[in-house]
């Protein structure tokens, strides 16, 4: 990564920039929170930092609301460094989830409140509040992580897969051959990829820096997705069975690349053991694993009606037992040698339990997250929830969501060009309103960086900090269509860059960095086409994202810093990684910035060093700093680290 | 009342004026929603209403969240009336709460998401979707009513009171007695109040138009509060016992008043006999009823560590057998003969069942609510939960909350001096940072008009509007002061206006009709001053309350209508209360009140005409509405209902 000379002897005019007003601060990284998985009536010491001048205060309190009930601290001064006044003050962790805000009382009476959506006037919600969480947290790994997805049926095909005969289901397709999105193609269309091509292109995967590998699911089915699996028990023979996959797995490890696999906690397909054992056979064992809703078990509920995915149960006994509880369920079961994987993704993980007036989905995760912890607690688990996830996201099971709407659909907004492809249905029909995540809309909306920043702060601020940091941040996934499909010109590093530097772990879904396109989440499953990798496009893409997931490897700040927003308009967004040991400055812009910021919002810039991209920074005399650039742009500093006094 | 003919000849300058944006409008009450309590399975019609001219519109769309999973309709569009479009859309109810938003697509891109909190340029969060509920509605007779709360030891007492020996524990005080705030005397200081006195006023509720009586304790106890209850199988012989209590709903129901109790399910007193079977007695059946924490039964956990007020444990059957569950429990016994109490205020709901790790709160409302439809459905159960208690409300037990800062701390912001009145804490010690619901904050906030609008909105937003309508909306409590101690000169009628004008159960704690003050909970306890209902301050204010009462009685859409504000700036706050039948339109100003309003916004308001208060209505040609007064000002008018076109 090239890193060069910062220019900082240019006068700061201050003319047509925005100035954006310093505000105090507080997030759930180590720099304010002294201990981030403390146990319940532990007392962690929280701090918050405000611009001096900014008062005069009277006092700084926190609020809590143990039990529902408030309970107030005082904070006390520790002091002033680089412009700013350090307060810190004793919170004791009443319940898992033990929410607090500041409180700033100004000596004319002001009152301000500040949680995790800002800044406010008024009084605010619970919702909102900083949280701790005193749950078994993730494995420290996790953060260190950036995920490849990969979809086994497109992603590499090994000699061994000429062996095996197509079956029955399938509608065989060459490798280069399109993907084809009309049924009965669209699940049936069958390319042959298989875990031992997985193998084959590891060292892809470690060139481009990508340390953790989740896989759709593995187990077989009568699909190319495999969503419909007939059993848990086994991998598909298809994929090259239980010993590939032990392969694959040691294969990884080997190379530093933990590896996860993806479960249907919500159905099975109709196929599954367990569903057939049931299905027409009234008083089976199993049937109470499924909502049969006749006598003879012949009709039953299913995922959103599709009669090969019938729902779960979850209140029976019998299906938590074999499914999830102790050391023989199929959670446990991959988990443990020979396989040894290192989690699980969980499919459809927001309607898991849930169906009318049932709701056992917390029971579950929370199920399923103790019994990982019994059989190798260094796991994660990460759910699907492809919109607001806030309310199954506070700490209790999953250690973070794969979901949509607090990053990648408001990427999306921000930074797809006005009118996007059209794509064909299941049934044929062209779609001209460009898809976007399934919603009704007209379309990919317009978002300014200010609503990028809005959604971002929004479908966060109701998530504690420790969770934020598992959600998964892709541009895209299996599900979705690619983002570079509809990217205005020059906006992919911005996607990548903000991806890889905002809180959250990036997801590359593979094929982005050979530029794959596709305009809905089946045109977007295409095999990967390897050979191009030395096209100059090809390339070029594959370069950025190896160089920028680089930058977040040699930086942890970028993974568990801090995030303040430092200057946000029309076009732009800046924003600073904090941590003691490095702060980094990251600029996204689509049209031209040109953002002026007091010495205090980006305190000892003089120092900075670019880390990417092309903007420019300029310090004046006084401190304040002038960043300029010609958007599309994205640019990242490295910066001292922040100074907490006495501490 | 008085009823002024309209003015409404008046040009409207537009000079100075806030001209308000129109915007498209939803809510839950009978003008936008088919069925209020439909059951799971039932489709709903939901119907919008948009200013003509707003878009062009390409669709209109409803989006749902069933199981977390999104359902989108489309709605249709019903035609124009008074400058409005409206549109509906179906809506399946799928869970017990469910969620659901509007999606208006402009024919240009735009994409605008209207919800709970109002309308939004970027997608929204769940928690804000407006929401039906099917869970057992509140009886109809609730948002008919305006409640009286009555202390019962300082609200009258009957000549039998005085037959009565003064228990050991109390301090005697004569009715002319200053309240004592300070220990021992804050909770032993004893008026002797009783329920006959009770009955010897309830001519007095019946002149004043309220129809909902809520008692707070009437159990025995050691204070004069009674929320350290010694038992809950009668009442305290000191307030006349059973047969008083028998006698006074009987009076009251004669009378068209209803009456509600009050029972702590967070604690009992440690005199309880329950407690005392439990304490020192380890094996007793009642020890799994309380946290005791060491062997011998002798320390335990109590409310906010108060020794005398023992914490509950949900997690025991037979302590759920007896106090909430079936017939013979405690929560059953005084809804049946011969006591026929009419529901239940249930105090510290908020923290009921929680402690570190555990959370039965949900599990015990439940259970509340269940017994009491098994006894009699007519009744009504309110929760005490003073801070933000959107969780706890989302229609599953609570038909509404004793809560604060939606409406009561807002006020106080809104319509207080900046200097409150100081107070004595309970060891004596004076308190010159004016008492604000126990929150450090340096007193009094100072909101604006827009603020407390904003608060308003904030802290309903996540509240289902069936269940909003059930929560109480005082302006103080014997737990608070009373807001007229603090009241800026004039205010007293915008606060009792709003009360009864904005969404929510009015509730009057005796005394605020006689004008009484109090800095804090404990000095607002005063004894009533009977007898000073002809001094001219008294008579004067009584009557601001039995004119507003009357209001709200005779408009029943300011009980059930819709609310949508038509106008807010910093001084004065506009809204209406809307029904088929009729408009209320309501204007509260602290300053000098000039809001243009366009003839949309205010159809038909040639056929104004005023029910309360000062204020100018005028109508130009055109149609367009300018009100005006000298703040502090508080003015009601009738308009004529809303059309909705071809229902």
């Amino acid at each position: 990564m090239p890193r060069h000379p910062l220019c900082h002897n240019r006068a700061v005019s201050g003319k047509g920039t925005h100035l954006t007003t310093l505000a105090p601060h507080h997030d759930g990284s180590p720099l304010y929170v002294s201990d981030s998985s403390p146990a319940l009536g532990d007392v962690v010491t929280v701090r918050l930092r405000i611009p001096v001048g900014y008062g005069p205060l009277a006092a700084v309190r926190t609020r809590s609301n143990p039990d529902h009930e408030p309970e107030w601290t005082d904070a006390v001064p520790l002091g002033s460094a680089d412009g700013w006044d350090w307060w810190q003050a004793p919170v004791t962790v009443r319940n898992p989830r033990h929410g607090y805000r500041f409180i700033l009382l100004h000596v004319d009476g002001r009152v301000e409140w500040l949680n995790q959506s800002g800044l406010h006037q008024i009084e605010t919600l619970d919702a909102e509040d900083f949280a701790l969480v005193t749950t078994s947290p993730p494995p420290a790994w996790l953060s260190d992580s950036v995920m490849y997805q990969v979809f086994p049926d497109r992603f590499a095909r090994s000699a061994r897969a000429d062996e095996r005969a197509t079956p029955e289901w399938a509608i065989p397709a060459s490798w280069e051959d399109p993907v084809d999105p009309v049924m009965p193609a669209r699940s049936q269309q069958f390319y042959g990829g298989d875990l031992d091509g997985v193998i084959d292109k590891l060292d892809h995967l470690v060139s481009l820096g990508v340390n953790l590998l989740y896989l759709t699911p593995i187990f077989p089915a009568a699909s190319n997705h495999r969503y419909d699996a007939s059993s848990f028990d086994r991998v598909d023979p298809l994929l090259g069975g239980d010993e590939a996959y032990v392969r694959l797995i040691e294969a990884a490890h080997a190379r530093g690349i933990r590896v996860i696999g993806d479960l249907t906690s919500n159905h099975s397909g109709d196929r599954h053991e367990w569903f057939q054992a049931a299905l027409g056979h009234p008083g089976a064992p199993e049937e109470e694993f499924y909502y049969f809703t006749d006598a003879g078990n012949t009709e039953y509920v299913s995922w959103l009606g599709y009669p090969s995915l019938p729902k779960f149960n979850w209140a029976s006994a019998e299906l938590r037992r074999r499914f999830v509880e102790g050391p023989d369920s199929v959670v446990a079961k991959w988990l443990k040698p020979p396989y040894n994987a290192d989690g699980w993704r969980i499919d459809v993980a927001n309607m898991t339990g849930r169906l009318g007036d049932v709701d056992l989905n917390a029971e579950v995760r929370q199920l399923l997250r103790r019994t990982m912890i019994e059989i190798n607690p260094d796991t994660i688990l990460l759910g699907e929830s492809t919109n607001d996830a806030t309310s199954d996201l506070q700490g209790d099971g999953w250690h973070g969501a794969m979901t949509y709407p607090g990053f990648t659909r408001p990427l999306w907004g921000w930074l797809s060009a006005p009118n996007g492809t059209p794509y064909l249905s299941a049934d044929g029909e062209e779609l001209t309103e460009p898809w976007f995540f399934g919603q009704p809309i007209g379309g990919i909306p317009r978002y300014s960086a200010r609503q990028f920043v809005d959604a971002v702060v929004q479908f966060t601020a109701g998530i504690p900090w420790r969770v934020r940091l598992g959600n998964m941040q892709p541009l895209d996934t299996h599900d979705t269509g690619r983002f570079a499909t509809n990217a205005a010109p020059g906006t992919v590093p911005l996607a990548v860059g903000l991806m890889l530097t905002l809180p959250g772990l990036p997801v590359v879904f593979a094929g982005d960095e050979f530029g794959l396109v596709g305009a809905d989440g089946e045109s977007s499953r295409t095999p990967i086409p390897w050979g191009s990798e030395s096209e100059p496009e090809v390339a070029e893409r594959m370069g950025l994202y190896r160089d920028l997931i680089a930058l977040r490897h040699e930086h942890p700040a970028l993974a568990t810093g801090g995030l303040r927003w430092v200057h946000v308009d029309d076009d732009t967004a800046v924003f600073v990684r904090e941590s003691a040991d490095e702060t980094l400055l990251v600029l996204a812009a689509t049209g031209e910035a040109d953002a002026e910021l007091t010495a205090a919002a980006l305190p000892r810039a003089a120092a900075a060093e670019v880390l990417f991209g092309d903007a420019t920074l300029a310090v004046a005399v006084d401190g304040a700093v002038l960043l300029s650039a010609d958007g599309p742009a994205f640019a990242v500093w490295s910066l001292p680290g922040v100074e907490v006094p006495a501490v």
